[in-house]
């Protein structure tokens, strides 16, 4: 099946030997799509629940199938290379330039017909729910020593095009409330595939964190009839003192409260809602912005940043209005060899420290522009 | 200085040479404090901040003297065991029981004369205020090779008495809001230090986690007349299937909607608002009940599970209507050798997934009492 994604990008779609659906990116996707699915793969047994914590006012994913997953192949057997003769992977096609699939062992997974929100269980405050929704695992380059920070212009717009064809068409399943695209890179942080990817995760409840976001943003709407994001980014821009860098639709900083050691919060100067109300010109330089902010963060401490890195848009059908489109790219690592670890007081308490100044950790980054000594 | 601290359990403390307080628990505190502490020691410049995220409506710890903390000794070095001769640790005493002293580099630290909330600086949206509060660290045990779950009952009752007597003490510090007493064990989650040994922290916040208990159990009042921890634990009770164990005065559970692999929720059947409101009986029977829930947690995986521990009270002077005190107990690993990490939808969204039932858990909890085969 070949479809024009937005803006003039072209993808096409195959189904993978068990079912699940693979969707190619990019000029070359008509082509890839020619490539059948050739393993014998049986179909996965996924089954998820979302339950309700009701003293903490969120869902939690329960998702005990995964737990069985097989560990992934060696290097040499990498799943998200391209195939080639004798060694099939999760692509089929020889080769490919962006390539989006249903995750094999999902964390959320639709029942057939399922509408969300309908099938609560348990009684009192006990709530069950089907866990609806969709994992996607997005491969950025089909090269396995690549990462994002390597691509060139023209590759990351390709991504960020994915993304955003990803995040509408996820958004409008039954049942998903949010979708986020984001990567986790480095072994620190539990990846176990050193190819580039990212995953999408498409929710059948608004996220934890989002929730506090909009709770805080109508708050202050109400208290101020201003917006909390505009005021924020422009308290920021005013300040200075944390800016890593600023285009002409782009402004990168460091939280006045970041988290953690080295954080980064990428804001298009106008207020969008979601990736689909990016312009073009807010895209083609967002591509700039963000590949020099990841080779900053490579050139932190020597060898490649462990980071998380995420998209956060407005719920499916909610937030529109207030909801600042922004990404938060930070690492866990706080210096050469030393991890910032999640012990009692972040995981019991949800309390932070922060063992770097936000200003000393812009500073820093500042100085990790192109060129400059690393 | 001695000093009978409540319910008959001794203390004495002493001053060590860079001015942090340490305290003896115990039996043999008197004599102990009767060492001084001998070392050269430089005091440390500390200096802490926390700062407000608007958006996510917390605090943030910015400690940053801490990034230049030593890395500790080896392990023929621990700082943790008495002192003998040609070896001064951080405890003078040739002996101990339990002992509690203030952290060399802490998160929070007052300022002389400091009072917590007259000090806010910043303008606006970007609040910063001093860091005021008190971090201390809480050795359960003078042997280095023992953990928790090797204390006997009345060692176990001492930390207990240590961790009130803290709680009462710090929470009527001026500024602070929160006391934690929690337990990180293991490397997995960054411990370096082996001999058993604990933490208290004492916040000039409520932490993100209270304040959402607080404000869910507080509209939960509001909406029908009752108690959520009083009614949450009633619904655990009657279902059953997720109770570990049970005494007269404890139990414990894994929560419906666990957020880690092994998860246990440990309450007292009448709710109490923090440590200082539990009864004779009830210390009792909670070490019993604590020391069995370790044991279980020591034979999940053949090797000691890397562990996160914390008593969860009520903030001071606030919430002692309704809180109700808890202990919850952790482990980050789901299976031999394989870990739980937070990666982008935990740390980016606060989204959990957890790919073990819980039902399964407490099953495989219950199966590993004394005597059974682990």
């Amino acid at each position: 099946m070949k479809a024009a994604a937005g803006r003039g990008v072209t993808k096409a779609s195959i189904t993978l030997a068990d079912g699940r659906e693979l969707i190619y990116f990019g000029d070359s996707a008509d082509a890839a799509a020619g490539y059948p699915d050739l393993r014998p793969l049986a179909k996965v047994e996924a089954s998820s629940q979302v339950r309700y914590d009701p003293l903490l006012g969120e869902w939690v994913i329960v998702a005990s199938h995964r737990q069985d997953r097989t560990f992934l192949p060696p290097a040499d057997h990498c799943p998200l290379d391209p195939s080639r003769p004798g060694r099939l992977t999760e692509i089929p096609a020889p080769d490919y330039e962006v390539v989006v699939f249903e995750n094999r062992f999902p964390s959320l997974v639709s029942a057939p017909g399922a509408a969300g929100g309908d099938d609560t269980a348990g009684d009192g405050l006990l709530l069950t729910r089907p866990g609806n929704g969709r994992c996607e695992v997005v491969c950025f380059s089909p090269v396995h020593t690549a990462s994002f920070a390597d691509l060139t212009h023209d590759q990351a717009a390709l991504v960020l095009a994915a993304w955003t064809d990803r995040s509408a068409a996820l958004a409008a399943l039954p049942g998903v409330e949010q979708v986020f695209c984001f990567e986790n890179r480095g072994e620190e942080i539990g990846v176990t595939l050193s190819h580039p990817h990212g995953q999408i995760y498409a929710y059948p409840f608004v996220t934890p964190r989002t929730a506090r976001m909009l709770a805080t943003s109508r708050r202050y709407q109400r208290d101020t009839g201003r917006n909390l994001f505009d005021d924020l980014l422009a308290a920021e821009l005013a300040d200075g003192s944390r800016v890593v860098s600023a285009g002409e639709h782009w402004t990168a900083f460091v939280p006045h409260a970041a988290h953690w050691p080295y954080e980064v919060h990428l804001y298009p100067r106008h207020r969008r809602a979601d990736l689909q109300a990016l312009t073009p010109a807010e895209r083609d330089e967002f591509c700039d912005v963000y590949l020099d902010l990841l080779r900053r963060f490579d050139r932190l401490f020597g060898t490649p940043a462990p980071y998380i890195s995420g998209w956060h848009q407005a719920p499916a059908g909610a937030g529109t209005q207030e909801f600042a489109l922004h990404l938060e790219l930070f690492t866990i690592r706080r210096a050469p060899g030393k991890l910032k670890y999640l012990a009692g007081s972040e995981s019991g308490m949800g309390a932070f420290t922060n063992d770097i100044a936000p200003e000393a950790a812009a500073a820093t980054l500042r100085g990790l522009g192109e060129g400059k000594p690393g």
